[in-house]
């Protein structure tokens, strides 16, 4: 039998191109470690591009969309149709990620995984139709197997469109109505806590709702008791097929040596099943933000990740990783243009 | 007699635009609040600017050098004469502010206030050798008042030149051996707090040499005391001629209507220098990050400050500042060109 690809070995870092990075680092015309988390950031691209002097200009943006049957439990302040009119709204250009695919000159790859708008046919869009969102997790299983592993699939292969195109890091957004409230179960699960510790308000539920959302998540679990004990049926449960795109993704960046550059609630819970999958994957992730999301923190910290920022974001799409771009970027300026202190003829402190 | 320039009035915020920006975010294609620090920053700039959707494309760095006498006392890592190299670094182009400065498209203005190496003439460098550094406040006045107003007038004239070249955004940046003694100095006298609270590695001082800074600091308090009463008296006592210069910046920039964006530790006491001398300037600074050196957090929270980023930064030459310029660009930009529910045909959520 074949190893199913995503348990197939990633690759490593380049050491020699770390250490060699880390050492340039020591000689530019600056005090040893004063620009921060840019310098660790510097190394760790240099590390895992192979290069001393890594960059970040060819971008890719993979949107998956595709929304909730458990949305029926009345998890989400916006009705799930809302996933189809955003799909018109992110290739039409005034959607956030959209503007900000604009401004960082990125391809926007968007994919619909399936959403409740049955028959959409919308120019830039590749629609898969999966199903007619994934089914109600509060009753049965989110996904079938076969749903399960297209929607990683399809993640995969937006992460080699990326590669065939050059780019040189790849963003994972995502758009779906009821989309916390899965990610909220998968993570509660895989964490073995509470769905309360782990459950905010989304778009924007008031302080009931996110009671009622909780409650709901709490006895999805118990539903699927027992059933939970390997994370692809927990993904296929709870899930969703977006967060299944991004785990593949994710998995399928670290097989093919392309940095990912992971966004908010969601990614991260879909980064925490890709490493449950292929722990292997774990150091291709740069963590963006964090953000306002109830739990953000939490999974973050279950994958040792420090993000570069934290203003209170709570949209997806891939904003978030989006907004974090221009810091990737300029590390790799400063790590590439500053003169050293022999260049300069700067004296450097004392040994 | 004539009221000095500093204390005249600054120009107020525009309630009317401001008001207009915050009702354009509520339509949005996003749930209302979702993009954070982001909103609150479009619509702060919006108010500033006078315009619902405000630009910060012109950007301006200034960077003002100058040396500390108190680096006699042995409260730096590095000789006071790595001053006068960096202004050659600066404006060859290898400096971490040089390289930020040309990926973003901003005019650099380098003034020399004055530091330990004599005659320096460079090339693109506005030499104005106010003296050859400051005196050792360790043991006198820093600068006399005659130096100290000349310090305030070239941080206005480079505001002045700033908006005579449409600059939307003022940056300003510092260099100075010795200035994180002078900017702790400044900062306990003016919070009278004790100086270890506020002191930290600069540069990178081992614990022992923070101490020895600290004490250093504490006994040059002693030696004022009684005679810094005044926050003007404050600065020219135990500040540095860029410290003088930032602050007379921050308060022109108010006064002419371009917005500050204040760097790290030495331009925030810079900034709350400028604030003390003239309250109505506080609106007119946005702080762009929380740097490592010690004493930074309080000085923020004095200020009741929200910075963008916390990265760890500790380099100064307003690095800080402009890593966190393309956030400010892109908030611009989601702000003015993302499409409202009413034009993408979005259901926004029930009332």
């Amino acid at each position: 039998m074949n190893t199913p690809w995503w348990l197939r070995p990633c690759k490593s870092p380049d050491r020699d191109a770390q250490k060699a990075a880390a050492e340039r680092q020591q000689q530019l015309t600056k005090p040893a470690g004063s620009l921060g988390q840019l310098e660790t950031l510097a190394i760790q691209l240099a590390g895992l591009q192979g290069r001393v002097k890594p960059r970040v200009d060819q971008l890719w943006i993979a949107l998956f969309a595709g929304d909730h049957g458990v949305v029926a439990e009345g998890v989400s302040a916006y009705p799930q149709a809302v996933t189809g009119q955003m799909l018109h709204n992110f290739v039409s250009g005034g959607a956030a990620i959209s503007v900000l695919a604009r401004q960082l000159g990125a391809q926007l790859d968007v994919v619909d995984l399936g959403t409740v708008t049955p028959m959409l046919n919308l120019a830039g869009v590749r629609h898969l139709q999966l199903g007619a969102g994934t089914a109600n997790f509060a009753t049965g299983p989110a996904m079938t197997d076969a749903q399960g592993l297209k929607a990683l699939q399809a993640g995969r292969d937006s992460v080699l469109r990326a590669r065939e195109q050059g780019s040189e890091l790849f963003i994972g957004g995502e758009m779906g109505i009821g989309n916390t409230a899965s990610a909220s179960a998968v993570a509660s699960a895989l964490l073995e806590c509470p769905a309360a510790l782990l459950t905010g308000p989304g778009t924007g539920l008031d302080a009931a709702g996110v009671s009622h959302k909780a409650r709901v998540i709490e006895q999805a679990l118990d539903f699927h008791a027992g059933l939970l004990d390997d994370p692809l049926q927990t993904l296929f449960r709870l899930g969703g097929f977006e967060i299944a795109a991004l785990a593949g993704a994710y998995v399928a960046c670290a097989q093919e040596g392309v940095v990912a550059l992971v966004d908010g609630f969601i990614c991260t819970v879909a980064a925490m099943v890709a490493v449950r999958l292929n722990p292997e994957c774990r150091p291709w992730l740069v963590f963006s933000h964090r953000g306002a999301e109830h739990g953000h923190r939490h999974v973050l910290e279950s994958l040792e990740a420090a993000p570069l920022l934290d203003l209170g974001l709570r949209l997806g799409e891939g904003s978030g990783a989006a907004l974090a771009v221009p810091l990737l970027r300029l590390a790799c300026d400063l790590h590439g243009h500053m003169a050293t202190f022999a260049e300069a003829a700067v004296a450097d402190r004392p040994a």
